[in-house]
């Protein structure tokens, strides 16, 4: 059987003030940094950074209204979510569905590198898990 | 500059009942299981699946008085820690107080798969750390 989610593509840390996070990530633990960015339609910023063979991405939410911003005031800083690629996600998610798994987003949106998705982490133990087509 | 945790080499996830884990993680997901095994010295069942190009790890405390019992009773099933392979642990533990990081473990002890020790989620923003200097 393949695995419908067959590859990490990077674990992802919600942070609260992005310069200290990266004083720490960057600075003193010496990870790369790849990009940074703002996404203001998503209300956040993002940093991705190099932990070979996955990325990290540090999220600062930049509005109230979003579910990072709501994580982050519910649970503090930490792990927020583990995003795998899949090669076609329309496919994923209907696999998904009809095993059962709860998707928080009916279809796919546009993300900062291709479309995503999410799985409720009420199907998956807790894990909030994005789904991944990256763009070509 | 190197980095000091150069390669992520798992993560892993909190769980309270490991069949109900890995009938999701294992039959409906579809991630090959790797390795499992109970770890009375540590008080937990762990369980390795290939999540390509890293692991998971799955966790279940089998003991009320560990870290990772007091973690599913407070927060939950869900991500626990971020595991980074390093060459030398006793060397990156020196860099890493030196550079200012609170280590839960003053000395690497023996985990499943080498020598491992912890950096508190206080000083690296809410994300529990282990550094891992796998056995020859």
């Amino acid at each position: 059987m393949t695995p419908i989610l067959p590859e990490i593509d990077h674990v992802a840390f919600v942070v609260a003030d992005m310069e200290a996070a990266l004083e720490t990530y960057r600075d003193r633990l010496g990870f790369p940094v790849l990009e940074r960015r703002d996404v203001p339609d998503q209300g956040v910023e993002v940093c991705f950074l190099d932990a070979r063979p996955v990325r990290i991405e540090l999220i600062r939410p930049t509005r109230e209204d979003t579910g990072v911003a709501r994580f982050l005031a519910k649970r503090g800083e930490g792990q927020h979510h583990v995003c795998f690629r899949v090669p076609d996600i329309r496919q994923a998610m209907a696999s998904l569905a009809r095993l059962g798994f709860e998707l928080i987003d009916e279809t796919p949106r546009q993300g900062v590198h291709g479309l995503v998705a999410f799985l409720h982490p009420r199907s998956t133990h807790g894990v909030l898990i994005e789904l991944l087509q990256k763009d070509e």
